[in-house]
């Protein structure tokens, strides 16, 4: 048998057990994980160092590198991130709705794990503790698949989960980590639908894309983030400025930065000049429309391809719209239903834009870079879905769980 | 443009409409639908007068014939579970969850329709009725395509609809129905992913496989109902004869119908001989393990494929168990994680089996025939989820919802 199906194969028997085990056994297990990443940092730090003097071999540098690179501090938000999973209600067995029917018996929907999840990412290490402490929590045994690039931070840290688990009374098996760094062993993991109940691809497009059309397994994805602030005509200009900036700048090349800045005409030509030096200081390099590009000068052109791109990086494409109905428009045409803000001091338009803008997550008067698990309060997340299935937007503890229902009585038949 | 193509279009046209509606139009529109199938119960009687003709000119019997013949008493029943509908809270818009986080921001995860909803069906030309209802009330648009057999049915039941929907404000294309009776319509409507965002197969195993495997649209499916009843130690037997009987006997042809009665070795020679008895004289043939023929005469011999079989007719399987593990286990191993029941007066096997049994309802002394949207309260059902994704069990409007998180703020940047 091989790696994956025997690993697979564990992670079921495991998740069988899992689903059952009390939630005291499991947050001193998650709490003991947060310590222990504290205690074995360096252990953590030098496997880290390893997998980054390959990349540097391999001529590995920008964004990637920096998902790629653990510091202390990442690790204390490790730690930090189970932590908050710990100590979070547990999912299993909470009562989503519960009635009784006219014929007496009690109807209760009632959260269950799913089973298996597996999980196949890219580059971040810490994507890993995030993984096995989110499932562990919700009753989930875990099968990990990380970059290969990253192998030797995921093995240290999958080896001090899987060490803490044992000695903590959580079924042995419940997380499981791929060695194989080949990319044969995703095609295989792509088959065992006897084993998993639930994929998560999380990384580029192509990885997303290429697990969603190959696998027979059930799959929430999370393809790109093409993400727009709107700055409407009533907007306070001094707060979307921020916001801008802080929605392109502060980390451009994750999914939740801003893409594509739209902004109403009747605020243009007073607030793009000064953004746009502003981002240009910054070292944006801006592509506008052609109103754009009359406000401002120096700006290329953006051409239909532009607003579609999600360019993880400092570059930002910039529209001057009609109004909201057409910033609205503009976003359900162009975007990628991931995470879209307004700017407005104006009731209806804020109200209306959440409605109707057609995305995982809208936001009003806040920066775009609060879609994400952790700031959402959930401690982590697994991915951040941006299909409408299952569920949608940062997934937590909640998102990893099914439900049953549990129908009591007292001899009901029916007629 | 094809049929299919040309319709779907269409629904999401509609669909974006149909999210923002309000709850009156809606409900009123519902209605009025229920009122209208009362007042064209002739025209709906007539033209399923046509299908029986043809279905009787084919040769089609039994189960099948049952299912596709409406008469009044059905018509009444369709107009109460539109009338179920609208009474009903309008999921959408629902907050599921909200909260506000440390610095200020407020988060709310609101329901909000999936958008274009693909419904493939056969014979039953009610779930016309009720697919139409429940994703107008969830404000989903609907592609309905029946089985050729129900042509005449399903068209005079959708025209209704149409009608009332286009004089009551609701968007017109909401509800559209496919007139193709050829097979091709339904390879064509697989494709359909960027029009429709869930397909849901409803009816024999074969299409719901054929859907799974060929679908380019993610698919909730209900494959078969292999439920099972466990007859405890520490059953009420009287009880336990009664739901036994109305499980399998009451209507043997549906997915809910029990398939394997397991009984415990400690009451099997009180319990068996009689229950037998009684299924016998009700027409049903028994297929039995060695204990039950030991214990009940002129029982034939089960295969391990018995165990497995959804027979949907007057056949049951009947094990003897050693007690509530092995009933779970043979439960876990064989079923189909649709519906099954314990009838027990034991309060710890009671709990264990509605907690360890891993099927979408458990049933704890109650017949698991009411494993069905009408008898939970949710009006009709788009159909019964036996995956984990997404939805479980019986789908009534807030199973064919999804979220989005609407995050508010007064300038809330990331840091």
């Amino acid at each position: 048998m091989s790696e994956v199906e025997s690993k697979c194969k564990q992670a079921k028997v495991a998740a069988a057990k899992l689903a059952t085990i009390g939630s005291a056994v499991k947050d001193r297990a998650l709490l003991a994980i947060a310590d222990a990443f504290e205690a074995s940092k360096s252990l953590i730090l030098e496997a880290n160092q390893k997998d980054l003097e390959v990349a540097e071999r391999n001529g590995v540098g920008g964004a990637m590198l920096k998902r790629l690179t653990l510091d202390e501090k990442k690790i204390a938000l490790m730690a930090d991130g189970v932590r908050q999973i710990a100590a979070l209600r547990d999912p299993v067995g909470q009562t989503i709705e519960g009635y009784v029917r006219p014929n007496g018996m009690e109807v209760r929907k009632v959260r269950v794990p799913i089973g298996v999840i597996g999980i196949i990412y890219e580059s971040r290490p810490n994507v890993t503790a995030d993984a096995a402490a989110l499932c562990l929590k919700a009753g989930n045994a875990v099968v990990l698949r990380g970059g290969s690039e990253a192998i030797n931070s995921n093995l240290a840290i999958a080896g001090i989960i899987r060490k803490i688990i044992s000695a903590e009374g959580v079924p042995d098996g419940a997380v499981q980590i791929i060695e194989t760094t080949d990319r044969s062993a995703v095609i295989e993991l792509l088959k065992m639908k006897d084993y998993i109940d639930l994929l998560i691809p999380r990384g580029g497009k192509g990885l997303v894309k290429s697990v969603v059309e190959n696998s027979f397994i059930p799959v929430v994805w999370h393809l790109d983030g093409n993400c727009h602030v709107y700055v409407d005509a009533a907007a306070d200009l001094s707060m979307a400025e921020e916001i801008v900036m802080n929605a392109k700048v502060q980390n451009p090349g994750v999914c939740n930065a801003m893409e594509t800045l739209l902004v109403s005409e009747q605020i243009a030509g007073e607030f793009l000049p000064r953004i746009c030096k502003r981002l240009a200081d910054a070292g944006v390099e801006i592509r506008g429309c052609a109103k754009t590009r009359e406000l401002v000068s120096g700006v290329k052109e953006a051409t239909e391809e532009d607003w579609f791109t999600e360019y993880l990086d400092l570059i930002l494409a910039v529209k001057v719209v009609s109004g909201l109905d057409d910033a609205i428009s503009h976003i359900n045409t162009y975007g990628s239903r991931h995470s879209d803000a307004i700017v407005t001091e104006n009731y209806t338009a804020a109200r209306r834009f959440a409605d109707e803008v057609d995305s995982a997550c809208v936001f009003v008067n806040v920066s775009t870079r609060f879609s994400d698990g952790y700031e959402f309060g959930k401690g982590a997340e697994m991915g951040i879905s941006t299909q409408k299935l299952h569920a949608r937007g940062p997934m937590g503890v909640e998102e990893i769980t099914t439900y049953k229902y549990v129908v009591t009585g007292n001899g009901q038949l029916r007629s």
